[in-house]
């Protein structure tokens, strides 16, 4: 409300930054350099899965050219399941697709989508890859979609701390110019019941031998966490199907009702 | 033609993407890695002003990541007119306007505008600053339009190559997005061309006692670049106004007319 505050409070972001999230970081360079460029787009929530050097890092604090705010607050998850269960939209960054059946976008599209998530009220993320292979399918599948950036495919070569980068420059961008927050009264599920949901599921279907194919087991249960995964259903749907879920449980563990 | 290139061409920009300028680049680490960051994104014009440590430099095509093309044929510059000298749109990345009057856009607006030029078939240019300092005020003015990043203003920090990947990046996205290119037939004077008036009229005002307060003249100097350094003109508009300050100075120069 004061004219000294004017530019910043023009500057600042609405909407709240998504979590970063960053799996088997293998050199802490890199997540010193990832960190400096979150804190240059207001971005500071950091989550790393099995760093390979441990954590805290003294390389990664050095790297981060005084983002040391967004050093000391990350968070170390020992599974990725357990860095995305608080989020309700994430985003997976990689250019090698290997046959998935995830939606594809674009930085400026994805990140409309994101935001239009955060807007209604709910936790947001972007998920990098390792520095060598990206992200493996399993841990893709646990997003909703997946951004790639618009290289030239003659030369791509983007180092995760380069892709973090962009997608929080993307992100301050696209969220600069979205509408305001306004609280969704049907929000979207976390990722943890989304995974709850397909656990169940799967704990459903496996006595029942639907599983029976071992070499095949692994590629239907994947595929089942992508459709539950891809579904655009609110809080309150997974809910009533996780209660139908039991539902049929209950029947299936009632003798009486086998007739 | 064929669709094995399909998805290549329509990647492609249909636009001639913009000269990388670095002024005075002090660590070879950096050139290298914006090297690598203008490959990923078909941009491959790189042109340096007096790099502190001399070119070649192993330690810029090793930091390029395999981006050895543009590296080899990086073009060394003694001056910054010189390595514009071929370009009519020039936009200067700087955090620091130190009270330029010189029009600043973000990113996405400032490369619509080069790309706007360069569809019609003139050449563009992006400059960065050195490590420490940025750019000089000279070197600013030598620009069109200054483009700033949508930093928080909290945590400002971004080096040379972070800029030219973020640059690069938008370019592709803008020219991806642009419409094809028509040739501009009043096309816009090179930053030659400019230099070339302002020196003209520069000489022409010097005898005349315009510039006699010592401290005051390199002020007057460099807001006569500014002024025509921002005016739109064509350059042909440019070529009739050299015209216009040649006949001015035969008419001084003949003592027949001094009436």
């Amino acid at each position: 409300m004061s004219f000294d505050t004017g530019e910043v409070a023009e500057l600042a972001p609405a909407l709240a930054p998504p979590a970063i999230i960053l799996a088997s970081p293998q050199l802490g360079e890199n997540i010193g350099t990832a960190a400096r460029a979150m804190a240059n787009f207001g971005v500071t929530d950091l989550r790393l899965v099995t760093p390979r050097d441990g954590w805290p890092n003294e390389r990664a604090r050095a790297a981060s050219s005084g983002a040391h705010h967004v050093i000391d607050g990350a968070r170390v998850f020992e599974t990725l399941a357990e860095a995305v269960a608080d989020l309700s939209f994430v985003i997976a960054t990689t250019r090698r697709l290997r046959h998935m059946t995830k939606r594809v976008e674009g930085p400026d599209a994805g990140l409309r989508e994101l935001c239009a998530v955060a807007a209604g009220g709910s936790r947001t993320g972007i998920l990098f890859g390792r520095e060598r292979w990206g992200l493996e399918n399993d841990e893709v599948a646990l997003a909703n979609i997946i951004v790639t950036f618009p290289v030239d495919p003659a030369f791509a070569s983007l180092n995760v701390a380069q892709s973090v980068l962009l997608m929080t420059y993307e992100w301050r961008r696209v969220a600069m110019g979205a509408p305001p927050p306004n609280v969704d009264e049907n929000p979207p599920p976390t990722r943890e019941e989304v995974l709850g949901l397909w656990q169940h599921l799967v704990d459903v279907l496996e006595p029942s031998g639907y599983f029976r194919a071992p070499d095949m087991a692994e590629h239907m249960k994947r595929n089942l966490l992508l459709i539950l995964s891809d579904a655009a259903w609110s809080r309150q749907q997974v809910r009533t199907l996780r209660g139908v879920l039991g539902h049929l449980v209950a029947r299936a563990d009632d003798p009486a009702d086998r007739s």
